[in-house]
């Protein structure tokens, strides 16, 4: 239980590290910042996920606001993107590594939360996906960007397949462990095939935005 | 009472389906979507607003995301207006009836839920609209324009006379059936006499913004 | 100590005025807004930062919408905007001061009350930024604005320096009322020094965005 334990930490944690630094280089690149400001979209790419699902589950304090290592950690990502920005782009294949193991780590840990504080199968899928896609979804609105989740690519679609893995998992009477795995390897290789061939989400049938 | 909230189960099912419904379509004809996207936008225009209700009032968690059927008629109104967009398009008074329905239920229900709690009369009536509008305002958010709310035709104001007149009616001793029918109606016909006559609320005296 | 409430009873308000009138009067210099539009972003400038800060502390329903005297203070404000935003252009200056009054106070006060509510030092000088800078970038949202605390000038910084000042001054066992005017006034200072002097917080190292 407590290697477990320790072990979720360390893959939390992680993707922490991961989110911040891919969510503060993607802010950017999109929009003039100051220190302040990438720190805070590294942090809220990093954290507010995490919020949002313990708002939705009434497990306020949020976590991950209340323990100083994720803040810690989230700080770091963000003063890393800051401070080594210019090299960092030339590391774009990494960061979509990063930032699709934090997507699996999160959408895993999300939908577990979700369950252990007694939450319903199709809440805690949900959960699992907001935890996951929630924090760059604020760093978008912040930086004036239609949500990447809303219009690109497969992003929330591998979030809510990797949890629905575990929740059914955890239906079956499987151990959590490997019911994390599992999950968390089912998003990453949906995420990574989506991103290696590029392929998009259905768009509505026959029908033509009048912007886009 | 049995009967009563069967009534109101059933009107803001109705509700929750008409805004899911709008709120997809709304955000299809202003941004390029794909599946996901669009679902997600109907969902959140629908339970938005009594999420934010439900944190506000400190009814955690949201009762719209605890009870699954308020998830699944959402998700049902936006999957159809993802796989009918096209169709629902030509019936745009339809589309704006059925808005201007679940905004006056929506008004009076957020309303009723803020006394139910012990919320002050201001407070109820301010909770009233923010259930209301605050959906469709956290999409507008989320597609990158500037919430209708803030800028166009008769929207708040019926949501708060509505609410007004509910708070107002249980204040007076109004059983809570009648006071909730006749909230309701006074918000929907400010709302549809708004759209018929294209009325809006007044701007600010004498002063032209630098950019519109 | 009911003196010291009292104290800081009138300076909370004096803060909620003065941010949800410059709050609507920014607004109103980027979008056209009606009635409703600029209430509503000069209430969510004076009061949107609290109600964050207490969802992140668990102290639901949030103090300053349960309390009527801060909606009414702040819907005050926004009305006057409203009626008199073009007289109040020419006032450009006193605005700068009563918003830089308006991110002291709350910067000091959302601090001390994480303090009080048991946060952590690193937690309650973030509580302390984001109940000074959070209402803004609300309404930046709102308004489809980059959020100014991410790009310009110096604004984040003096309501982290006078958070962590009255964080420190606590922990040395400093009383509070010096402890908060102590880190009123620090950050008002580097505030109002950042603005005349038109410092700008560093970008990243060699680094230009692709869009600005």
């Amino acid at each position: 239980m407590d290697t477990t334990s320790g072990i979720f930490l360390v893959l939390d944690l992680t993707g922490t590290f991961a989110f911040a630094l891919s969510g503060a280089l993607t802010a950017i690149k999109v929009v003039r910042l100051d220190i302040v400001g990438v720190v805070t979209l590294g942090m809220l790419t990093a954290l507010g996920g995490g919020v949002i699902r313990d708002v939705m589950l009434h497990a306020l304090p949020p976590a991950t606001f209340d323990d100083w290592r994720y803040l810690a950690v989230a700080a770091s990502g963000g003063l890393v993107a800051f401070l080594f920005g210019r090299g960092l782009d030339r590391w774009a294949m990494p960061i979509v590594v990063l930032d699709a193991a934090g997507l699996s780590l999160f959408a895993v840990s999300g939908a577990l939360k979700g369950l252990e504080l007694g939450a319903g199968s199709a809440q805690a899928v949900l959960l699992g996906a907001i935890t996951a896609v929630g924090g760059g979804t604020l760093r978008d609105v912040l930086i004036g960007r239609i949500p990447a989740v809303l219009t690109s690519g497969l992003y929330a679609i591998p979030a809510l397949a990797g949890a629905t893995v575990l929740v059914a998992a955890e239906g079956l009477g499987v151990p959590e462990l490997p019911a994390a795995v599992g999950g968390a390897v089912v998003c990453f290789v949906i995420r990574m095939l989506g991103v290696h061939y590029d392929i998009d989400a259905p768009g509505p049938p026959g029908f033509r935005p009048a912007a886009s």
